[in-house]
């Protein structure tokens, strides 16, 4: 069983060092230190367990020194920057790997876009070597890219001409739609295996600078300070210490201190229950630091976070989770007025954009969520937030009415979708001026006023309530899991797409697409053929 | 060899009648009639043959009918609309006619929303009966749908939870993105197999209005006639008559009278030559309705727009395109500012709206193509942007510099990508000043002056230019076409993404995936499944 938990003393691949301001993240890939023994990680090349590191590493960065300002992104690799993911790992690789790893690699450079763009964290990509495939798309999702000029490192794409699969991890959209590098130009590089070096790559906007051997090391030094003067972060720490999750994991659950997580593996659904908070809000941003890892949004929020990556990559059948919580709605409230109060904050900004990291993990996730409210829950602000991310939600229309949910001012802008709007402003697509009512209002709703407001899909009374969610469970894990899969994600992100967006749309539909595809995996295939003797055998009909 | 030349005499699927400003087009496939004699057309379903008829009957009420309005997309069977794509054409048709079947369906559904938009034609979907699946989809392209309410006309998406596959012309970005739909609603109906009827299906977006069987008719025209006032098409005929294009076909060529198609298969590649006009621009608008379809512009992109289908659908191996032009780069010129300074005419707005429509379908084209521009040709203002649309440009860098490309009013504007910004918008994406300072420049650009603003790729001089356009051909067909593919879909279309590049990125990319799935297509895939014994069997992994 796979797990997302490391950290920099049990690195295997990254040396991360700090110097003032400035943080150093060294790639030094460990050959013999894959996930699987049937590959080994040469030149810098890396599978889901590197960046598994590489994901822990900038989230430690944000969380336990705030006093870092900028990040240089290296290796430690001579004439070695990186030599992207590694291609005897994805031909290994079932379909479902491949995607989930993708989709990883894809979430951690978004991470280090939201840093730049929401923490105050600056991100330079320093490529001391060849840096390829995967390796330039780690450096795309940096601020700024410079490049040694020593006649032989030079910046490629090669996944298209060489393995006939995408570069996956954002490359084409990054370079036409971050770096706006000419479509024509982008096309020429794409297709072009040995890549770009010197003083081309600049004129060609794929990187920003290129340095002499002689002189790149102090340009990297120089850049980064310039990088991290522009930062809002603190000028000193200390940080707050991420502590393992450590969950219970029997044979079906996994049980964190806030979130459970039951399996029913027959039915191919899973129960995820969050437990809201007990305490209320504490007084100041200064409390939060003191509080640490264990203040409830952030504790709450890592395990959701940690129990969604687990069951992408070990619950493979799992198709639909039910997501219920407990607790108090006003409890809810109460803290995220507390967050949305003190976002200036370091800390309380970065548990805010964490909490928005991990439900945007939810909409990725290629399951079915249906989101079920009954007395006792705890639907409310951030935690409602999991119901509006849910395909659909049922909230039981009790007799005595005490079944409630409650907006907070979480709904109204903290925690955006990929698409840049809220999840209220996306469901109200053409009513803007409704979404403002709501969120104004200073109260629960009922279940028949929720279900009015549009805020649940349906409502059922006592009588309905068991043979509805029983019967919509059970008619959904009937349903063919590539279909429920397309449907989600063609439904889930109406409205405006961003860059984000299209790296998993447009992007990662194609991908997903060759993934499948003969010319790439079969045995024939280009993804197959290479490293081996001969040539891909290509059936040449365009689609 | 399929073709697309047909005309209403000659319809087996659509009735085409005239009632002062308001069409209809009734639909009433004939069961026998399909393109393969593998599978019937019961229930008014369709097949690619349905299809041409009725994007041919669209653009002959645009050219030959400025006199109608509205048109009401309705059907002749009794209780039944259209019950979608024929399911057991889809289960016989190979990856690549589904592919491009979906692909023409939705350039048709988009054909109907460009007339609305922009050519003043409004369409009413009149559903008298049952409405399934790509039926749906037909409807929600109109500006209005009516249902009867009989108690038993609904209308359905029933794709994903019977077939295993998605609502592929469109239907799932519709609903939420066009019909603003919630997305929950949008869940829980686009998996609902009976789909919706009556109030619940006004209620829910789905439809505009119902109407009991009595009044339905009378209720149709009246609809019909409000959204024909608000239309400012002419009031009055006459139009223009599209003749049949009749190219002279053979083996290795399809010429028309001025655009020539070599194929040269060994190589899998074509020359596609488009020849410039070769006389003045006329007067007025009213000369160009008397010159009718023999007009350039019209001739010429008519001409384009039938072999681009032909080569996509006959030519599957073909996978790149070399785009040369032939002519006079002042000519073009001189036609392009005619047609910019005229589009008030409603002729002269329906050509420049087909050009665009020609040009987008050239964008959506999975093939390379690539402009090479020598002395002689014609590469300016609406041809030049099939340079622009083009993956590269090689300009031969000629020693007397005779060698030239001109832009022209018509590259400022009226001919927008789906993305909703003209290529020249797109490629410089970063620097919309100098697209306005380009396109101000009163003069023709040479080689060393285009490939310094960036407007071709490269410019070879006359010791290079033949080497390096026959490498680069030679290199292009030796990648795996998927990966081609996938690589020109992702690049083509950097900047915003609108409803419609998500109906071409993000629902056909997935539905793509799809449609290579064993859940799908395999032996006990869903859409094998259905209609024989027994139930499908799924890989419940879920991607």
């Amino acid at each position: 069983m796979l797990t997302f938990d490391t950290a920099p003393d049990r690195y295997r691949h990254w040396k991360l060092t700090f110097d003032g301001p400035v943080a150093t993240l060294a790639m030094d890939v460990a050959e013999d230190a894959g996930l699987s023994p049937d590959y080994k990680l040469k030149l810098n090349s890396y599978d889901l367990g590197v960046d598994i590191e590489l994901a822990d590493a900038i989230q430690r960065i944000r969380f336990e020194h705030p006093e870092v300002h900028a990040v240089v992104v290296t290796s430690l690799k001579e004439r070695i920057f990186c030599a992207g993911a590694n291609i005897m790992m994805l031909r290994g690789s079932s379909h479902g790997a491949k995607v989930n790893f993708c989709k990883f690699t894809n979430e951690t450079r978004l991470a280090i876009e939201d840093a730049s763009a929401h923490s105050g964290l600056k991100f330079l990509a320093a490529l001391n070597g060849i840096c390829a495939g995967g390796g330039y798309e780690l450096a795309l999702a940096c601020d700024e890219i410079v490049l040694v000029d020593d006649g032989n490192s030079a910046v490629s794409l090669p996944e298209a001409p060489l393995l006939g699969v995408l570069p996956g991890t954002g490359g084409l959209t990054r370079v036409v739609d971050k770096r706006r590098v000419r479509r024509d130009l982008a096309d020429c590089f794409s297709t072009l295996v040995e890549g770009l070096k010197g003083k081309r790559a600049v004129e060609w906007g794929l990187v920003d600078r290129v340095y002499p051997t002689s002189q790149f090391k102090d340009a990297v030094q120089t850049r980064a300070r310039a990088l991290a003067a522009a930062s809002d972060r603190p000028a000193t720490g200390p940080g707050i210490v991420l502590t393992p999750l450590r969950p219970t994991v029997t044979p079906d659950a996994i049980e964190y201190s806030a979130v459970t997580v039951a399996f029913n593996r027959d039915k191919r659904t899973a129960e995820m229950t969050i437990q809201g908070p007990a305490d209320a809000p504490p007084a100041s941003g200064d409390e939060v630091v003191a509080m640490g890892d264990q203040f409830w949004p952030l504790r709450a929020f890592r395990e959701i976070d940690d129990a969604i990556l687990r069951l992408r990559v070990n619950e493979l059948e799992i198709g639909t989770v039910v997501l219920r919580t407990t607790g108090d709605v006003e409890s809810v409230v109460a803290m995220d007025r507390f967050l949305a109060a003190n976002q200036s904050h370091w800390l309380v900004r970065e548990i805010v954009l964490f909490m928005k990291r991990t439900l945007k993990r939810v909409d990725l996730t290629a399951r079915t969520f249906f989101a079920f409210i009954e007395p006792g829950s705890a639907f409310a602000g951030s935690l409602f937030e999991l119901a509006l991310a849910a395909d659909r939600s049922y909230m039981l229309h009790d007799d005595d009415e005490e079944n409630a949910i409650a907006l907070s001012p979480m709904n109204g802008g903290p925690l955006p979708m990929s698409n840049g709007l809220t999840r209220l402003a996306t469901r109200f697509l053409d009513d803007p001026a409704k979404v403002q009512e709501l969120l104004e209002r200073d109260a629960p709703f009922n279940a028949a006023e929720a279900e009015e407001a549009g805020l649940v899909t349906v409502a059922p009374d006592e009588i309905d309530w068991d043979d509805e969610v029983r019967l919509a469970v059970e008619a959904r894990a009937a349903f063919s899991p590539d279909a429920m899969t397309g449907l989600e994600a063609n439904l889930r992100f109406a409205g405006p797409e961003t860059m984000e967006t299209k790296i998993f749309g447009r992007l990662t539909a194609w991908q997903n697409w060759i993934f499948q595809r003969p010319n790439a995996v079969g045995e024939k295939g280009a993804l197959k053929a290479y490293g081996e003797q001969g040539r891909p055998e290509f059936d040449w009909k365009r689609t």
